[in-house]
């Protein structure tokens, strides 16, 4: 397969295509030639000096479906400058990490000049990805050949493009060798072994690494848990006195896990470079629309939105329709209590009650079923609502979405539970809605999320490449085969919902925990698999995702913290509820509940106390943090001194003038 | 009065005394010149570049007491250089904030060549005090002529001279005139108006202008409970609905007006210029001890002791001492008892009742006496402890101290009134034993604070000046005779024991707010007069103290808020505990204790989702500093578009060479 040399001036052989940019059909010529410009012009004309050519060349167009797709890559060389600009924290020399500098780049480990693996093939599509974004018009008021497209200077124009539909699609390329030896290593060979994460962040970036380190972490947490839960199922103990030992366990523990975490965390990502990385100025996100107007923070005409007619929007708008989903969740919690009662009776006044005693499930599993559907349907409502809510900021934007998805999800999949523990108060019916909600919705789960868009997947996979055959043996069609093979792939959404399970899996683990401690070894069994089957998803299933540097799994510390903080209440509730425990206090059920209540507070108390005395970042990290701070501010002082012996100089010169 | 101009290369009139440094008596000749000249000489020699006269000539000293005083001052660049160095933030033409750059020096406010008060006072000497500070060894081993006073490169000159006793102290020179200006507006004039906060911050520097703010904001803020406490206690109102208003609003305004007050903090310490300081690195604190080692974080040689030591020091001696006097406070707590019981039969076995009845409050009023003692010993062990401790860093040992003191000081206050509302439950008594233990250590406060010292301190400063008048009428002796005024007053030790007090009296306020609305009343009145006589205190009696930059009271607004989380539950069960509302349940005792959990659940709750709510900074605040970070990171990046376009031409340039 030839490849056009139009519009590039640097030669074939160091083209390596990162980046495939995605047309829609039909651009005017116009267009084409100006967006080829900008992404190959130098940086001083408002280009971003990359390099861009089509896949095929205009003489194969006819025989070929896609001649709108772009190759982009760019210069060794711009790219470490690119990694300069994006603030990437690389490994020196003296094994300390520092922020990547083209001009000291000698210093660093592994690097040197005539080698093209200093960046991984991730960074490198990372800094494409920021350079094509960070492409921002002049003096252009509009996209060449469409006025309805319009351009104001600072506008980035890949998403002006892109939400005028000009450009689909924007991805990375898979590295098929990287990707087949990661595979290996990581799933293909079923045993339980720690994941490659260092790989696996190499290949998908942090954001990813981060998530499945945090789902492993989170499984072997689990297994102390799930292993105390054990006995209590086989000798179907019943003493509350080992309950309150198993609940007590359960909340230290989800503490120490949660604080621990934060700790494994910041090593981690020390050693990655994203804790040292610098924030950087967040641009309005792709969608945010309004009128123009001068931005007070940056002096720049953009457009802006008033704050007060968002807030009209969420209080107006979007507050009710939450509440009113609520109010539709907790109904439809009411009908499966009817169904429930409907199936005991029909068990109760059955004559096969073997037949009869499969019918119990029933109302659990349609129930968890219904829930799922919910929560998907809300999830779409919630995005479109808050994308409604026209935030300027992304991070506005995720906290909006999150807070909405976190509350609605949360009472969704445990009111049920919270009615059968506290209203009902029937234990029985609360451990065996427990298991069918947390089984079925895992099992659904999977399916949904991944063996049903693999399956999908691989019969399509399979159409493409007879096609492929089928149209020449003759030109190796590798690279266009993958192209075309990976650009009608689902685009992977981030990792919210892969969270969001983990979420509402440690809620039915946690809240209710001293009723039914089994829940933590499905959990365990569940995870085992879900790494398994994310990391085929990853793989196989979705487009290559962009990597995203991060340093924390963010707003899901504090959800999972809350989380626990929750379930310390619940727990103590459903403990000093027993009837065992209130056996021992015949007289006074007074005093049972002060002393459930008192060690609730102690227990929250030292939940507190924990979260507090224990540090966040390991000592080892602190210290490095800490020698990178003193370093930055030495340099600084030995600046300082040099100018203050300059300027005293100085100062006595003009004295001296004066006085002669 | 003349001085010597040894060892100053400047002229005379520009030559301000700023600090005055204390040598000890009988220093050796060869020291006082080596440490003359280290001041004096230039930074790139190693010395501090300072100017310094002694206070008398050679000639003069044996008729004057003080040959032992230095003057330091500063030329005015050299102290413009230095607020560069200490990272001082002024405001610019633009009425932004930004940190001092001496070449940009034309840019800030107020600011021209021949302009020598660009800078305050305050901000001078605290200069001159980080630069003394930082005066450090190079090659020399020990303090010339005390081989006992060892130095090692980079130890603190400064702070070795004042560890073995060679320097007896160093401290600012107040500024008469400035002075009597801020006394006037300040407190002379008794009215209720606002404190002049920026003469505060300009005179005595941000800490102390900020526990000011924080007083008076505090002070305004208990108003509103003051006056809705106020008919509780004219009209006898037992109902305990009202109660229960009464603390419920106490409890959501108590959070409010915490997170209003960081609100208010950020608008004010940006005004300031504190709230974009960078935090100095910090150094080893004056007192820590070790063996030589080399730092791992700076590398240089100082003195290092094994972190494993000190956590034993603290967990086998301090830790057991802790609770041994908090063990000790207890059973004072219940000699008080015995006392509040002889007292009680006393008072109904006596012929003469209206006698007796005064008797009643005198076991209070010995207790609130013994607290007092007791608090004041107690700190005094703490710090030795936490001296003995060996902290490296004085955050460290400062966090340490205020842990140690604030847990002793809670248990040591509160105790008896833990008891009483608990375990007695009296709450007549717990009435009357709060309003003893409120009112009688705020008197004990103010005495010992601050009118005890200020009448010893007249009496002191009555007897110099009359020494002076005798000794001679023919020279000015202004500043001789102020400079031997200031030296022999005491030095205020920190803001410390001032936010203490502010702490204990919130937790008389709130703590028990349900049962005795009219603390909050009493605090208001105390702290009107406190206002005053800590003014007093700060003008009058102590030397002045070194301005000290923060952005924030810091602890005090965690301890703050522990307190009113702390007193949500205290509140809530003093409310169930109630005679009153437990009539309103006369069958089910166990409905009410689970409604007043759930309520004190939900206040918690809300609490915490006020504290997330509730921005830290204002909106105006946000913008700015958002602001000042776009602006450096576009500077970053043009910085940075320069590079890439050079570096991409010397490519091409050597790619030709190639290619030719």
């Amino acid at each position: 397969m030839k490849v056009t040399l139009s519009a590039l001036d640097t030669s074939d052989t160091r083209f390596k295509p990162l980046v495939i940019l995605e047309l829609a059909q039909n651009v005017k010529e116009e267009t084409r030639k100006w967006l080829e410009k900008k992404i190959n012009d130098e940086k001083k004309n408002g280009g971003a000096q990359l390099l861009i050519r089509p896949l095929v060349e205009k003489c194969e167009e006819e025989t070929l479906e896609s001649q709108n797709l772009y190759l982009i890559g760019a210069s060794n060389i711009r790219l470490l400058l690119g990694a300069e600009s994006v603030g990437l924290v690389k490994e020196c020399n003296d094994s300390t990490m520092r922020v990547f500098n083209y001009e000291t780049r000698q210093n660093f480990k592994g690097f040197s000049d005539d080698n093209d693996d200093f960046l991984t093939m991730a960074e490198c599509q990372f800094i494409i990805k920021h350079e094509l974004e960070n492409l921002r018009a002049r003096d252009e008021k509009m996209i060449p050949g469409y006025p309805q497209a319009k351009l104001y200077p600072g506008k980035s124009i890949l998403r002006r493009l892109l939400t005028s539909g000009l450009v689909t699609q924007v991805f990375p390329l898979h590295d098929k060798e990287a990707l087949k030896k990661l595979e290996i290593i990581w799933y293909h060979r079923f045993k339980l072994k720690y994941q490659p994460l260092d790989t696996i962040r190499t290949y998908f970036g942090e954001t990813i690494a981060l998530y499945f380190a945090f789902l492993e972490y989170f499984t072997f947490a689990l297994i102390p848990m799930a292993v105390i839960g054990l006995p209590y199922y086989m000798f179907d103990w019943e003493d509350y006195d080992k309950y309150v030992i198993f609940a007590s366990f359960n909340l230290i523990w989800s503490t120490v896990i949660l604080e621990v975490w934060k700790r494994g965390c910041a090593l981690m990502t020390y050693r990655w470079g994203t804790l040292l990385m610098k924030r950087q100025f967040e641009e309005p996100r792709p969608g945010f629309h309004g009128v123009l107007g001068i931005n007070p923070i940056t002096g720049r005409e953009e457009p802006l939105y008033s704050s007060f007619k968002r807030q009209l929007r969420i209080y107006l708008v979007s507050l009710p329709f939450v509440c009113l989903c609520l109010y539709f969740s907790l109904y439809v919690m009411m009908i499966y209590f009817d169904l429930e009662t409907w199936a005991q009776e029909v068990h109760q006044e059955s004559q096969f009650p073997e037949l009869t005693n499969l019918l119990l499930y029933v109302p659990s599993i349609i129930y968890a079923i219904v829930i799922e559907i919910m929560n998907r349907l809300y999830r779409f409502a919630a995005e479109f609502l808050t994308s409604w809510e026209n935030h300027r900021l992304e991070s506005a934007y995720q906290n909006h979405l999150v807070l909405k998805v976190l509350v609605f999800n949360f009472l969704n999949c445990f009111a049920s539970l919270f009615y059968i523990a506290f209203v009902l108060k029937d234990m029985k019916l609360l451990r065996q809605s427990l298991a069918t909600l947390l089984i079925t919705s895992q099992i659904l789960n999977q399916i949904v999320e991944t063996f049903l868009p693999y399956w999908l997947q691989k019969k399509y996979d399979l159409r493409v490449k007879k096609r492929m055959q089928a149209l020449k043996a003759d030109v190796d069609v590798t690279l266009y085969e993958q192209i075309i093979l990976e650009k009608e792939k689902g685009t992977y959404l981030g990792t919210f919902d892969d969270y969001l399970e983990l979420f509402l899996q440690f809620g039915y683990v946690s809240l209710f925990s001293c009723v039914y401690p089994l829940a933590a070894a499905f959990a365990v069994l569940n995870n085992f698999s879900e790494i398994n089957s994310d990391a085929l998803k990853m793989c196989k299933i979705f487009k290559r995702p962009f990597a995203e540097p991060s340093a924390s799994i963010g707003v899901w510390q504090l959800a999972f913290e809350t989380m626990s903080v929750i379930s310390v209440v619940t727990n103590c509730a459903l403990i000093g509820m027993s009837p065992q425990l209130n056996a021992v206090f015949p007289d006074s059920k007074t005093d049972l509940i002060l002393i459930v209540v008192a060690v609730e507070h102690a227990l929250l108390a030292l939940k507190f106390v924990l979260a507090f005395v224990i540090p966040d970042k390991p000592r080892e990290i602190q210290m490095k943090l800490a020698k990178l701070e003193f370093e930055s501010l030495e340099a600084l002082k030995q600046q300082h001194i040099k100018l203050v012996a300059e300027s005293l100089k100085e100062e006595g010169r003009e004295e001296e003038k004066k006085t002669l």
